[in-house]
């Protein structure tokens, strides 16, 4: 039997399918300071009495809750929404309850205007108004008991009537509502990130290959002397794999031979030698001092370095030796390598997520990214974090952010869709997407809409990158510009966070490992030279849109994307608009012919009508086109550029001529 | 900080988005005996490793859990199904784990076929055997641990090779998983109902005028002699309008005019007079016994009674007496009546569910649905639930079917879909619907979509009604034929469960009161007298659908509902199947034209190719006739018969001349 006192009776509202809300409240959803949570939820009582409701929300630092008054949008769906200011844990919640004031309202309205004497009513109001003044400054206090005066006065009747129908009480109802019965829905979480998180721009490299001098050991001191070049550019984050020290048994050679040559530099993924594990720097990159001299070289130039977190081993890692049990152990003793059978990876030993010490592993991983957080890492660039437990990624995550929140981190998942979004859900600040093998038009506009417009939207931020330096796909593969600049541009304009794996894209090397998405001679397996001073227009056009990216803040934005109609297949146009800033991109996704086509722009989202004109801005050319109404002409000659970045702009003067 | 003790460190495995699950299992799902649950569920690990998970269900009586092995069907979403075999409350969840034996075996049969040497291998798996022999029963136990001796001797490492990729050690680790680190899903819930729930035909009636003699006050004893007829026509449940004392201040007169004439017999929703309340009968109805008399008689005829509860008062209802403090006093001490403003409802007290006294309320509804239940009532049909309070529903059907299992409830609500959806999911067996106002081809095909292919499905059961003694709908208020049998048809095949207004149905009585959607002398203020013999195409078609709905399965369900294309908007296809039995209905919903098209038939559903022959039989005028493959001719004359009501037979012999 169910107790009676165990049940809120009188509590008629019912509050159902609020969103955002993931997995019933089990995990946090995700913003960026400023940005705007809408709140939405099914509000319903039975009977026809009116229902009122509030979201409230307060920041972690706070006691008191705000509160915003939802509105009805439609059947039985409310809305409202708040702005996270500050960085940290808010937690948001809606109440809601039976507006017997608003009921009241609207029925003694309908009798008035049916000329039904309304005495009785008028008494239910005054009990009902004095309840709603406790609520009210004093002010307003004074008027409404005055008004309950006046309801309760048969002389004043006509005085009494007027007042029931009166504005400022239809408003008084609306700011002191009497809160009596109040259903609660239970409390969710969102974190808000600092604005990197957000909008960020990725430089990826290997430091080792930073040297000016041909068959030289890059060191950090190389790499800050390329610093300039890559702020010129407009990257903000610097991304280097492992500078750790590389094992030497089964260390792998050029193009991932099993048989290294004397000298050769080995993987630095192959992590740990007799020199040290992930808490030690590699000693050809330079001391500790050097790598911290470029962390702060990186601030003097408004960049950040990303730190590369691959928890794997080289036989020679101190954790071999110390924390066996840390690993699977094959019946001859020895530590299980890595395998993917038929194939073995000899130099790697993975880590058992499932030994019966994950304990003292969770901590050890836990130390190892607070010493870097202690060397001034603030963001984590995660190596295959599918490959290890979800609850150690949900609680390292949580833990590292109570001490250091303002560190991020990017998930390196290339996996199923339900895995990727689950590291996501756990913590991630940004993940890797599928964008690196989503080419037409169909697949993009999928993609993204999968990404901006559905629950995706709201814990994963994707970072989109046309290549790293263990892809290089089919597209690029081609060494085709036009498909380098195509494959750029997107990234860069789609995503407000994107990447690119240095050099290597800048200067489209393309050859790959026969049948495979990887490079031939890859940076993995040895040290590049790079001539870091050769400019082209690749380089070119990265500056550019790094530029306006900087400049427009629609373009700091991932969610805010509305696709336009484009009557041909090989041309895809998209709106991103936040405030008064109006961006509109033009790609032909064929590298190889010139395309033109009418675009049908959705004007109502860009506040004009169908006879109005307005200008779009070619940010890359400085050229500017006078457009009318939903649909213009855009011509693309891959050869030259296949893109527009167009700004809308008003119309202020015959300054283009016509 | 989070405590590592209080974390499954070591679960590796995720259990998400279980469907059926409502509002994260606040609710229970309702079946009937033997209906399968599909139980669906995206389950994943980290990494490479192979996951197994299994359904388990048991019945409240039960304290083992049965299990069902989980099968991936694709992008990490599993499913299994169980078969709820008693009525009362299932339990049901998930478990998950990392089946590292699964593992083993799919990379040791890689090496193998790659000609790799096991022998490391070999000895894991006998350590993992060793653990899953544990669970086997004693002969496979004996078999297993035999290859676990054969796979530890190096000496027989041909034949441990053998073993290592035999079909039965396959076997063994789909039967004897070793369950470590098991993740498991919070429980779920399932309410079997007794099969009346899924599949009832209601004849509705005023017991009042059932009398052969006209201007008689029918009686119980006039209803049980009507019962052979309602039989005959294949109904088996008589729903009765209240059968309580009728109120006489403020009663209504004929066509709900405030002035009642002496000696009108008032309406029977204005509930109570000195007599008694809810819990008394209305003299002229006769006795309580008479009243269980009926009760018997009907079961005699294989139906069953339906009480009508009408929470709610005349001004000489005993509570209004006995506690006003169940309903909202004016300021003037008397207690407030219905309104709709600016209309009002003297003759009614509604009740105030908000009252501080809820718990002697709820206490008091409770005492009058169990009194009922002693007198032998097993169905309710309840009167405007939607202005009740949720939690009171929720709470009184709960109690009830703790004690009477077998009670059924029948929300007659019509108003905005989410108030009809919780009161469902707050326990109600049945649920009127909207269908009395769906009549294009459009309207119906997205309504039963969204009641039979969404998740309605699994708690909101549909009770379709061609009209009520509330809704005389536009549609037949032409008083056309064949717009009566149209909509009768539609109700009876679309859903299992549906029900008819009686004699003025099947009479096709038309006559609105003027501009309304309710009948002109409507039968709730008067006593009406029906010649109870009369027979017509009506009756004619109702006892040969009712009798077909009793031969076929496929008619006793609802939710095995798919639609046919047909390239004629006024005509409209679907098909029932349930195991072996396949009924087509094909429907012209145009009344007044004859109608000829193709209709496509979903061939793989009836599992027929498309060059094979099958018969479709008219259940209704006995016609058969021979289609071959998906596209096949329909033509309707609505003056004839407006529909087909096929059964889709075997070709068996040349018996119709092809």
């Amino acid at each position: 039997m169910m107790k009676l006192a165990a049940i809120k009776g009188r509590n008629r509202v019912i509050i159902e399918r609020v969103t955002p809300e993931l997995d019933g409240g089990r995990f946090f959803i995700k913003s960026v300071p400023q940005e705007t949570i809408p709140v939405k939820a099914d509000i319903f009582c039975d009977g026809h009495d009116k229902t009122a409701a509030r979201l409230l929300y307060k920041h972690q630092s706070e006691n008191k809750w705000s509160e915003v008054p939802m509105r009805l949008i439609n059947n039985d769906r409310w809305q409202a929404e708040f702005i996270a200011q500050k960085e940290g844990f808010y937690h948001y919640t809606i109440e809601a309850w039976v507006d017997h004031l608003a009921s009241w309202e609207h029925e003694i309205t309908l009798k008035i205007r049916d000329a039904q004497h309304v005495s009785s009513e008028l008494l239910v109001g005054a009990n009902l108004l004095e309840k709603a003044a406790a609520h009210a400054p004093q002010e307003d206090k004074k008027a409404i008991l005055e008004v309950v005066k006046i309801f309760r006065d048969e002389s004043r009747y006509d005085d009494a009537v007027v007042n029931a129908i009166s504005e400022r009480l239809v408003k008084w109802i609306d700011l002191y509502p009497i809160r009596e019965n109040v259903s609660r829905y239970h409390e969710l979480k969102l974190w808000v990130d600092r604005p990197k998180a957000g909008f960020s721009t990725w430089y990826s490299m290997f430091p080792r290959s930073a040297s000016k001098e041909p068959g030289q050991h890059g060191t950090f001191r190389d790499v800050i002397d390329l610093l300039p070049r890559i702020q010129r550019m407009g990257f903000d984050v610097l991304y280097l794999t492992p500078i750790h020290p590389i094992g030497n048994q089964f260390r792998k050679g050029k193009n991932n031979n099993v048989l290294c040559q004397p000298g050769e530099p080995g993987v630095p993924y192959g992590i740990g030698s007799e020199l040290g594990g992930h808490d030690a720097i590699h000693p050809e990159l330079g001391t500790l001092e050097d790598f911290k001299a470029l962390i702060e070289a990186c601030k003097a130039h408004g960049m950040e370095i990303a730190m590369d977190l691959a928890i794997q081993c080289s036989p020679d890692h101190p954790w071999a030796k110390e924390h066996p049990e840390w690993f699977k152990i094959r019946p001859d003793g020895t530590i299980q390598y890595a395998e993917n059978p038929p194939k073995k990876y000899q130099d790697i030993y993975p880590i058992n997520f499932e030994t019966e010490a994950w304990q003292s592993l969770w901590e050890e991983l836990k130390r190892i990214i607070f010493l870097w957080a202690e060397w001034g890492v603030r963001i984590i660039r995660v190596d295959n974090p599918h490959t290890k437990a979800f609850a150690f990624w949900e609680w390292v995550i949580a833990e590292t952010k109570q001490t250091y929140p303002d560190m991020l981190f990017l998930a390196e998942a290339f996996t199923r869709p339900k895995v990727m979004q689950q590291l996501a859900k756990g913590g991630y600040s940004q993940s890797y997407t599928y964008f690196t093998w989503r080419n037409t038009k169909a697949e993009l506009t999928e993609y993204m809409t999968e990404l901006t417009q559905e629950e995706m939207r709201y814990y994963f931020r994707p970072n989109f990158w046309p290549n790293t330096h263990d892809i290089n796909p089919p597209f690029l593969q081609t060494g085709h510009e036009p498909n380098f600049l195509i494959r750029y541009f997107l990234a860069a304009t789609l995503s407000s966070n994107y990447g690119i794996f240095g050099p290597t894209f800048e200067y489209m090397v393309h050859e790959a490992f026969p049948g495979k998405e990887e490079y031939w001679n890859s940076e993995k397996y040895e040290i590049k030279h790079w001539d870091w001073e050769q400019t082209n227009k690749l380089t070119y056009v990265i500056t550019q849109v790094n530029r306006a990216r900087k400049e427009n803040v629609a373009l700091q934005h991932t969610n805010n994307i509305t696709f336009c109609e484009v009557y041909d297949e090989q041309l895809m146009a998209y709106l991103k608009i936040q405030g008064d800033n109006q961006i509109l991109c033009v790609v032909n996704l064929d590298g190889y012919n010139r395309r033109g086509h009418m675009i049908k722009i959705p004007i109502q989202k860009i506040d004009k009508a169908g006879w109005e004109e307005y200008i779009v801005h070619d940010l890359l050319t400085d050229s500017k086109y006078v457009w009318k109404g939903e649909l213009n002409y855009v011509e693309l000659d891959p050869y030259f550029l296949p893109f527009h970045l167009f700004r809308i702009e008003e119309v202020v003067s015959k300054e283009v001529g016509v």
